[in-house]
């Protein structure tokens, strides 16, 4: 009986992480970025969601900022500094009028997500990234990293919201 | 020995089966939305991204969409119909210009979102509800259900889109 027992309890062990590792598998690896290092974290994908955005000018794209569990629960908890193993993921996407949700208003009001641009991570790991206010930069197209020239640019744009530890994004409730 | 492996293999389903639940949770339940009886769903916020949209005129909002688990796989696999227990969550927030992204990229270009409009549920039952596609619509503003008269234009509304399953949003890579 208790042998019995103790198979059910690692099946159902077994079957919960299974269900937690399920949940955050995705796509990830491939490049890494330079100066930071960083390579796609693995099921940002299926991480939640912080906040979204519209840029207009030249990048003209519709985004969502997504946290992996770290970032979220600082979020929520409104805790600053970000603790170290945060990861924040900006995906964007072409703004695209949408002739189809148009013609239900009756009017051209409806922009939607076209194709995917670039996704970007902030990666925090304090003593690796101390130079950058602990933070590493990352930008990806199609899998393939931008150049170190344009990850220089990173850190002094995001510098003046050093009170909110350099990230722009609010949590939208 | 085996006394004390029994001990560590039930923390270890406990803590799984508690990292799961925790991942879940979210606000939800209150007052049934009338027609469809639907109450907010468990966890709505915790659910992965569908995609983005930005609508103009009255609505003025930026909006995301997230699904629960059997809205992502379908949308995943691209199987129609979505399968009865399929939820679909709109969020929006008012459609606001950043001050402080607008002085870094120097231009007024960025838009965010800033307080929470409303956030609607398309929840299917190809059952209970026969009679509009196998959905059931509703909307709650600071957890207060919409009224029967909105309610009755959802489906009429997302007719067009007969050939999609009634769902206007596609998901975003």
């Amino acid at each position: 009986m208790r042998g019995i027992a103790y198979f059910w309890v690692v099946v159902l062990a077994l079957g919960g992480m299974f269900v937690y590792i399920a949940h955050a598998a995705g796509h990830a690896g491939g490049e890494a970025a330079p100066i930071f290092g960083i390579t796609i974290p693995a099921g940002y994908r299926d991480w939640k969601l912080i906040s979204v955005a519209h840029e207009e000018g030249n990048l003209n794209d519709l985004r969502a900022l997504l946290g992996n569990d770290a970032a979220i629960k600082a979020y929520r908890e409104g805790k600053l500094p970000f603790p170290d193993g945060t990861i924040i993921a900006r995906l964007a996407w072409s703004y695209v009028p949408s002739e189809e949700n148009n013609k239900v208003f009756g009017r051209a009001q409806s922009f939607v997500a076209g194709d995917a641009t670039n996704v970007q991570f902030m990666v925090k790991d304090s003593r690796k990234y101390a130079a950058t206010g602990g933070w590493g930069f990352a930008q990806f197209k199609d899998g393939k990293p931008a150049d170190e020239a344009l990850l220089k640019t990173c850190f002094p744009c995001h510098e003046p919201v050093r009170a909110r530890d350099f990230v722009f994004t609010r949590y939208a409730p």
